[in-house]
């Protein structure tokens, strides 16, 4: 296992800069941040709920489902890092750890 | 804005050849994983329902409270990133168009 | 304790009939309607995210706020009461035994 | 539609109980009631979601997994009729409002 899995720095930078300009740290509490993550999350299951595991899998091959699925894939993204950046909790570090032979 | 914000595709591979060296393929639809996503941000929302917002923003000064928050922030990466490469979605495009300014 | 706390009997005979009617019973998986479930009390956490936990004491008060609460709280009771009834769980025994003294 | 559907006037009544003998009030905010019945719906949805839909159909065939389903399932009510209680709503008349015809 390579001790470089994910590189997030450059997203992290530019949500830290979006939250300045916007004057959003006051809510970004990790309390707040944690509960936005569940909606974004919460909307991709909404996508795959009625549909049965075989289905789910060619979710994608509708163009508009597609759209939508990058979309909350991307937001889920965004609020983890920012969930990160907040806590002082290096990603990459964490994911590399939870990886290791000896976690498992 | 950049169009590199960030690159998971070690993490990707590592998670691949994870799943394929325990025969893990055949559960890991998107709608599993959407499910299984959702129970690792539900920890991360459990480590701060019960606090302050204020409290929130403290609460890795407990080691143990550290670790756990590490440890929950690496699953919902994994299981972020092993969602999108089941659905062949490029998460670094993804957020890229998410924060374009057209796209705002 | 009393061994009556709740009464849903009307509701769930409700929800049966227009499981039926409708032809929805393919559909009614515990699974889905766990995830359904899921996405309901999500709308709820969405309406308090941004708020403090003063304000969220206070969000009722705006009219549109109370009505969006109201048809959320109950869309979670119809998922909670549809998915119970699947299952051939008997709310009222399963709360009376998890307040019993003796689950305490 | 009856104007009646169900009935946990005894069940609120505990709660509020049970929160005052605990000096639990303060904690109880909708925001963090909202979080707590997140979690607990959560431990709902991993109860199934490695199963196949039809597994999950089956899945209280087990008298472990009944068990843990039937106390997961109340927590979810319990949660559910306190959350609704601090927000003063009645969930009776909001269920009957969502099932109406007019609402449909």
């Amino acid at each position: 296992m390579t001790d470089r899995l994910l590189d997030v720095t450059a997203l992290e930078a530019a949500l830290q800069r979006f939250a300045e300009e916007r004057n959003w740290q006051q809510y970004h509490s990790p309390k707040n941040l944690a509960m936005a993550l569940t909606g974004e999350v919460e909307e991709l299951v909404e996508t795959f709920q009625w549909l049965t595991e075989e289905q789910s899998k060619c979710a994608t091959r509708d163009p508009k489902t597609a759209q939508a699925v990058r979309d909350e894939l991307a937001d889920v993204m965004i609020y983890l890092v920012r969930l990160a950046s907040v806590l002082g909790v290096d990603l990459n570090e964490a994911v590399v750890a939870k990886l290791s032979p000896n976690a498992q």
